[in-house]
């Protein structure tokens, strides 16, 4: 049509923006408010098939996207272009590609973007919905969730051009966002129990699908590996600030809750067309999908932000932690007395 | 009651239409607009034990509602009345009977509806509330589940009688509408781990008792065979067409994903009641409940529509296609280059 | 600061008002509609280990608040403030705490609150933020989901001060409460498959971890034990009467049905600060959260209020019963013709 022609076009004299991707929890440079007229926003995605130990001497063959579990967050705003050039070196043993939720068609990009160890493509989507979105290789049958559980996943934040707005419409600015997914793992273990290490990435999926059947993961953890989050590795934040969490789950459900905190604001299902929930305690992240929470610290002190299945937290690792800095105030919590003899 | 009285006296006045069912993922003929008062919609339900082959070599009795897993789709308009024939055909061998999730009180008609085989019984409900839900047998006791998962649910459209309205309130018309179910199997194996086959409906309950207690289903399928609804089976929309999926899932969660498209509208909870939320990546229909999402296909290709645990997709058969026609939109999504060696 | 410090003092200025807790799933004596100025809500928490049959024949070492399980619901108004003495008695054995879900900081309150036996503490927080809530022990690491799934969880509801609105903003008034909590428990069996029985409560903790590995409850029931609000233990309400239920899944995730009703109100992620949705067959309750539903019954009989995972149900225990009173309404259902030979 005239009008598709028109835009293709106009794409053409779109300005072109390198966005320097970083690995999770942290996110890239962008602006929360579009400056100016969509951008085409570039990208390069390297594929690494790693050795990972996501647990004590529990080693696997992860597929990642730069190397992170999970991969980087792209971020541009609503009708922005992404335009992608996807790697995957010679050192690679397997075909990959990466599905974008975020996008329309071609099966997310997948049926576009399938690579040969080395093999590089390059992709273009219009990014039409506001809102968090996972991406994931997707080869098809069996192969997708082998992939997506080696770690092979990430998430695109779309912004409004105009910013995130609260449940009442007015505007809200963030201080910090962090991206944290949740992993799930289905490791194979021997005769004796103990998980398998494999030589070479395909050798371990005869035995994974074994597991899939129990539909029970090995390992469930935040942002590939146990303890990525937690520790000296804690995410930090500061009183009053408000802070963006995004959360991805590419396989499996998972409910989110800060203890000692809420979501002040959760855009549900991922979407910022939406306008956002109020005051969650716990809140749900269905198997494939991302969700933003925000939320404004108001006390100090160390945060667990994790799973809520509380087995899937403490008994199989899905768990983060936040060092919060500031003043106490009494008003919203106080001990009155200290653990004493009982009166 | 006087007004309940003259209600009564009302409903004798009001017209009867008769609905013929078809078998889903296809719907009956209806308005989407209801074109004038309430009426009494006379459908009639055939309730079938018959062998099903749900996967290769895997054979189960199935216990259906004419016929099909999941059972025909009723579509109705807010007020309307169903009045349902139940019939038990003297071939069966069990007690049967319908819950209407649409309906109020008496265990939604499960009290009244109840008949062995050679019966048939009359109910008919008010649909008093818009949305879309679910109907399954419930005899009682550990026999609803064993109903249930042996293929015996359905679902029923309740539409405004207006029509349904987007997010802003304007009034949304659909192309084509589908039906799609999820189907939990729990079916036993013998000593060797062979998948078993029994000689009559009830003789496989005990065995299907004690999988139950794993939680975790043997299959996992949509309209109640694996392939149902892919390859030669495949729905088909054209470019342009909004479609609205149905989907239910009678006693498990579930979480929906049109790959390489959204959900532009979903109205969670099955509710058409409530603003529909929008661009859902996946979307969560909870255990017991059906949702409806609309799509406006703006790519041709073939899509898959699925379960996003990508394992209850891929290794159990939670998966269904859309073959989609029309005209390539390179503004969408492109292939800048195709693949090829590394620069 | 200034106003962190006036607040405090206003803190001084506050009535106290005592609550007596209750067991579930009632509730304490309380308004809908606040009737002043904000108060101190004093509530004291017993610490009980003790046994409890849960099943016929299976005996665990329950964990509980006040000595049922779900602990008691505490019912408080917006920005009222919660004082809560905890007494873990010196005949206990363990070292327990509290998190409230509805706090603000410290770990939201187990920081501050954590007990050996023998000992006693009180602690504070302001209620800022309207719905309901759940609470439980949380003594840090696999500790946390030990003592949640051996029952020590419970809710309180924040109601807004002038009261609960429905989907359009006007006033809702209910008539009756009912607390309802589903309890996941993961008992341990034997060589034998007998469900094992120990000495003292930590005696079990090693093999229970055992059992979470499994992700898979050996038991799932409403308030405590199988049957605690079935058969004479049944709930009751009249025709006419608006039943709020709150049900709470302090680490699991459930979705609720009552067959032969509605939701015609659900406050989803259980804030009281966003519009209900209405209408829902099915509405979800994820892990870590308590929701509220309301439903006016309009037809007497026996109702089922549960989990529709109905293996969960009928299997497993998660089931409760409402005997609703009243006249019967042919025009939401009828018989049409009774249960005879087909035609
Ligand atoms: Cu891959
Ligand atoms: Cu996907
Ligand atoms: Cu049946
Ligand atoms: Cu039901
Ligand atoms: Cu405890
Ligand atoms: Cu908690
Ligand atoms: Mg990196
Ligand atoms: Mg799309
Ligand atoms: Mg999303
Ligand atoms: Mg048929
Ligand atoms: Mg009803
Ligand atoms: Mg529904
Ligand atoms: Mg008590
Ligand atoms: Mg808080
Ligand atoms: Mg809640």
């Amino acid at each position: 049509t005239n009008q598709a022609q028109s835009e293709k076009e106009n794409i053409g004299n779109l300005k072109h923006v390198t966005q320097q991707l970083v690995a999770p929890p942290y996110l890239p440079k962008y602006d929360q408010i579009a400056s100016g007229d969509p951008v085409v926003v570039d990208v390069k995605l390297t594929i690494a098939e790693k050795k990972l130990e996501i647990a004590p001497g529990v080693k696997i063959w992860a597929l990642t996207f730069n190397g992170s579990v999970p991969g980087p967050m792209i971020v541009v705003h609503q009708n922005d272009y992404v335009q992608l050039t996807l790697i995957n070196p010679s050192t690679n043993s397997l075909t990959h590609n990466i599905d974008f939720h975020a996008a329309t068609g071609a099966m997310g990009g997948g049926d576009l973007s399938l690579v040969n160890p080395g093999q590089q493509v390059t992709i273009r989507f219009k990014a039409t919905k506001a809102g968090v979105f996972i991406y994931h290789c997707a080869p098809g049958g069996i192969m997708v969730p082998l992939h997506v559980t080696s770690g092979m996943n990430g998430a695109i934040m779309v912004l409004p051009r105009e910013g995130l707005k609260d449940e009442k419409g007015n505007a809200v600015h963030y201080d910090k966002a962090f991206y944290i997914a949740e992993q799930d793992y289905y490791v194979p273990k021997d005769a004796n129990g103990k998980y398998k290490e494999y030589e070479t990435p395909g050798a371990g999926f005869d035995d994974m699908t074994k597991v899939f059947k129990t539909l029970t993961p090995t390992h469930l953890v935040f942002n590939g590996v146990t303890g990525a989050l937690t520790g000296k590795n804690a995410l930090t934040a500061n009183v009053g600030d408000k802070v963006l969490f995004i959360t991805s789950q590419a396989n499996r459900d998972t409910r989110i809750h800060l203890i000692g905190g809420h979501a002040d604001l959760v855009w549900l299902g991922g979407s910022f067309n939406d306008k956002p929930a109020t005051n969650y305690e716990s809140w749900p992240v269905v198997a494939g999908s991302a969700v933003a929470a925000l939320y404004q610290f108001k006390e100090p002190g160390m945060y667990a932000y994790l799973n809520h299945n509380l087995i899937e937290a403490f008994a199989f690792g899905a768990v983060a932690q936040i060092k919060v800095k500031g003043n106490w105030d009494d008003n919203l919590m106080k001990q009155i007395t200290k653990p004493e003899k009982i009166n």
